[in-house]
């Protein structure tokens, strides 16, 4: 890993002088001083791409939720918790070559959280947990009129029909790639350490065979290399 | 720590031949296969007074929730996710002696959780997360009308008027005593290293200065040797 990062900093590798930004990991939505929203993400496949894009000479911006997996080594780290704190980071580690979104964004955040700790009152109804929409990061950079990265990529985690999904987000996000996977929980791959992924393009859905999330975010950095030219 | 678990296998300490449960940590009720809802509890001080336990040669049954803080040593260890799994755990680890609650057992769950991926749809309203209340684990077992543990200790996490609030919460639940912190951000408490407790018994409340964890685990140890004979 040293070795990796002294590669970067002399700028040898198919992706030396380029600079990527990489998000990662779930997002913290507090609902009270104790009590927050969250998801199953570990990190490990944001993590495991940073990684690849540092070998391959990137210099790289991890932009990471509370994540349990370890931080990438050679990269500028960014510790967020929410997606608006992940959202802020991101706009402020542009301009980019590419934008890898592979963060569990919180789809929605608490419309206002309270100081005080919501208590149980006897007898009394549950407390309705009042929803907002968060920023759609992914959206919001593919979607720049200046300064877009030239390659901008999603990531989808899906139940049920991955491909059909995942081809309407490609479309509705205005992004270049989307990179679909199956997080129905008998797959074990939300948390585990294989992953079987759909790549969706212009030219449509790339079937990938089950493979350790090491050697998807090798393959997928192969990618992004290529397609920066 | 090894020496602690042949101490207490050997029947030694002033708790010899005695059985504690104690839970620990968060609890995690899953929305929809990816999404939960989750509280900031690390476990730490659970984790501590479980140890302090062993050290005093108690057979302590440890349940915890899915925590961050390292497990215990030379105690039994139940990992549960959910407040109806910890439920369930405790009472199949009956009788003991005594029983100590430190868990953050979410007060609420899911009314029903879904079994796909809740989606975001496009111009339309955020879901309504319908709530229903967990078990009161520690009222039902300082309530039992027969196998009741001698000693029955609850945890509250306040974040205004500490005292009165788990003076209150002592008398509702029917417990013994009822180990009161204060758990608003800007003391660091939740997640930290040091505590600062109150202790509330039917002799009133007890003000202990701020201290490691490990330093109120062993205070709290010593008072539960005494408080069962």
């Amino acid at each position: 890993e040293i070795v990796e990062a002294v590669g970067a900093q002399l700028g040898t590798g198919p992706l030396a002088g380029r600079h990527v930004i990489v998000t990662s990991g779930p997002t913290h939505e507090p609902i009270d001083p104790v009590r927050y929203l969250a998801n199953r993400s570990s990190g490990a496949q944001g993590t495991a791409l940073a990684q690849a894009l540092v070998r391959l000479g990137a210099r790289v911006t991890f932009v990471t939720g509370p994540a349990r997996a370890a931080r990438p080594v050679g990269c500028t780290v960014v510790e967020v918790e929410t997606a608006i704190q992940m959202q802020d980071a991101v706009t402020a580690a542009l301009p980019a070559d590419a934008a890898i979104f592979a963060a569990a964004v919180a789809d929605w955040r608490m419309q206002a959280e309270t100081g005080s700790k919501i208590k149980k009152q006897a007898g009394g109804a549950p407390p309705s947990l009042d929803l907002t929409e968060n920023p759609d990061i992914l959206k919001g950079i593919a979607g720049l009129e200046s300064g877009r990265p030239q390659l901008v990529v999603g990531f989808a985690a899906e139940t049920d029909d991955v491909v059909a999904h995942a081809t309407a987000k490609r479309a509705r996000k205005g992004c270049d790639w989307i990179v679909a996977n199956d997080v129905r929980p008998e797959t074990g791959i939300m948390g585990g350490t294989d992953n079987a992924v759909t790549l969706i393009t212009e030219d449509g859905a790339e079937d990938w065979p089950l493979m350790s999330k090491r050697d998807v975010a090798r393959r997928l950095a192969d990618r992004i290399a290529k397609a920066l030219g």
